[in-house]
């Protein structure tokens, strides 16, 4: 299959481009290389020494697997390159992963906040738009995540897959129809795949568009089989209060021997799927779109749930080091519940990782290994979820 | 009260910054010009002839109302200027017209489709952002659509303001809730607020900004109280096939005495509003906001519901030109019921004025007024939902 990956040089777009060329695709990464400025912008850096793509691409094609082509794009703006490259490759598939994808930046200031929003939802917009301009039958396979349905809403009920039974009541009347789940997003950055499913609707509905749309949890773990070919390979391991979730955060902690800082009671329950899933997700998607005309298909990538306490004390019980709370820097609530419908994938054939059987090699292979490259200043989250300043009296007009 | 008029130079922008003045507030219009722009690109003009804002402004001074302000600003795109704006006056209102508000015009192509996503997006996240920062307190209107509730879904169920009962099952478990009616879209335009809607959720949420979202339907008229004071005054009556509505299309037949072309079978029914209901209901939507912390208000802006063939009829019969079936430019369903709840305007003393009593002044007093400056070529809808042309095959790859 020809198939384009927008943000390819990213954390899982770099793992899935490898993943799907091992298999044989003709794999076009577009990507802007926005990611690794970002890392300047922060002055932090993966854990892991990344290489340039142009060096990773080159030792791609020493390994003999089929090359990847790249194309340096942003596809939020470079509309008509994008438009051209879709007609003149005229893929089978698109995947999607080219999103400002952490929280905490998302936060960061006025500008990270709309910029989140810019990017995301121009990159959604642009890339429906010369679809159907370009490769109508084409199947977009993207990204989203497990926090458009927010987190302790519906106590006790199951996240189901997208979509959720409901009877709607007004006027007297009645009607029992599938709805897609209410939305709850927890920051700007979740905010804007709320954003994204519109659009998926939308397009679905009006042009036919073939969309599916992955709600993933939180990805741990770094490397892939293909990652492991040659060091220069090696995919990115962030760890820094922006960019770094909170699994990568306590491993990086637990290496220096740092206490695992938890946010609030380390209530909050997430999803976790390690990447090795994730890029076997990707390709297990690609190949089970819905027909032209059929809605958006939404299955939650995600294999296991904890809660972040636990998993603390998970770690902090293969390194010796303590557990520290720290006050939460996100507006969430303290605990929560969450239960999640994963049978769409599992049903396509997908065999977990699970963190009792992967977290140790993550701790000695990863984070000990390249622990003298963590910058300690850097781990700890200074983004705020709410202005914490008084806010400046505006001045006396006229 | 000091009131900020995002877009205040365009057709509902305008004689609700007069309203407002006239009633004593300060009023500071924010405007890019871009609807004049628009004109020119499409290489049409208001039926009425309107005059550039610097002599609007200086003829409504001339009236001895309290005169408005003018700052010229992208809102989309000039955010230092629009956060420093919000400092320096502080309002306590600020009314967001500031989107490109067409749905033929949305549908032109694949720029006008990622224009209008990109402005309108961006627009609603650099307010939302800069209220954060500059006036958490102060209170956003902004106009919304009825085509967020898409038409038809469920058929003979009242369309409620904004938010409905529903009994959510999923895992053998349910929940009572009250959530945002499920959207659905029947154009980018409209996708477009169905995204506002979210950034609002969103930020009343995580800020506790105080928002008011006005879900529109159609608005014909042309002349309130206010811009009747002065010829220089007049508002726009946009009559072309991208920013005229339906029954400005009519008028403007009639007036030249073309046939009243109906897309379809005119089955289609949609909500109205008088121009003159729509500056009161803004009037009374700053007046009642919700609190901070609260939940975001959304209310039904419309008065009356009709079929579009019966539309036509209404006009044919007043004025002799027959009706004409043409083939739907829109994907929509053919024909579709709409009931809708607008008892929360009426409630706060909406008295609103019925097609019944104003459509003969407007047939009278400005479509056959300016019948002369009418450009016959400029009428029928030329934008198509649905791409017409068979898709150019790719080029072989490789």
């Amino acid at each position: 299959m020809k198939i384009i990956i927008l943000g390819g040089d990213g954390f899982c777009g770099w793992a899935t481009s490898l993943h799907l060329a091992a298999r044989g695709h003709d794999v076009t990464i577009v990507d802007n290389l926005v990611r690794r400025r970002a890392d300047e912008e922060l002055g932090v850096q993966s854990l892991t020494p990344i290489r340039e793509l142009t060096e990773r691409l080159e030792a791609w094609r020493e390994t003999g697997n089929r090359p990847i082509a790249f194309e340096e794009m942003d596809v939020a703006k470079d509309y008509d390159a994008l438009e051209a490259l879709f007609r003149r490759i005229g893929p089978d598939a698109i995947v999607h992963f080219a999103e400002q994808r952490a929280a905490p930046y998302s936060m960061k200031s006025p500008w990270h906040k709309r910029y989140t929003v810019d990017n995301n939802v121009n990159a959604t917009s642009a890339v429906l738009c010369a679809m159907v301009e370009a490769c109508p039958d084409a199947h977009l396979v993207h990204l989203g995540t497990m926090g458009v349905y927010g987190y302790g809403k519906t106590k006790g009920m199951m996240i189901p897959e997208g979509y959720i039974d409901a009877t709607l009541r007004s006027g007297g009347a009645e009607a029992n129809v599938e709805i897609l789940y209410p939305v709850d997003p927890g920051s700007i950055y979740h905010m804007t795949k709320t954003l994204d499913q519109l659009l998926f609707l939308y397009y679905a509905k009006n042009d036919g568009l073939r969309v599916t749309d992955l709600h993933q949890g939180i990805v741990w773990g770094t490397s892939t089989p293909e990652t492991e070919l040659d060091e220069r390979l090696v995919n990115r391991f962030d760890y820094d209060g922006d960019y770094g979730t909170v699994l990568n955060r306590f491993l990086a902690q637990a290496a220096i021997g740092h206490p695992l800082t938890v946010h609030g009671t380390g209530g909050q329950t997430r999803a976790f799927i390690h990447i090795r899933d994730t890029v076997r997700c990707i390709e297990l998607a690609i190949g089970s779109g819905p027909a032209r005309g059929e809605r958006v298909k939404i299955m939650n990538q995600m294999t296991e749930t904890h809660r972040v306490r636990d998993l603390a004390q998970m770690i902090s019980d293969k390194t010796g080091v303590p557990v520290e709370l720290m006050e939460n820097p996100r507006k969430e609530a303290p605990e929560n519940e969450l239960v999640v419908a994963n049978d769409s994938l599992l049903k396509l054939g997908l065999d977990p990782t699970k963190l009792s059987q992967g977290l140790l090699d993550e701790v000695v292979n990863v984070a000990g290994r390249y622990a003298d490259r963590i910058d300690t200043g850097r781990i700890v989250c200074s983004s705020r979820w709410v202005r914490p300043e008084p806010v400046q009296p505006p001045l006396a007009a006229e």
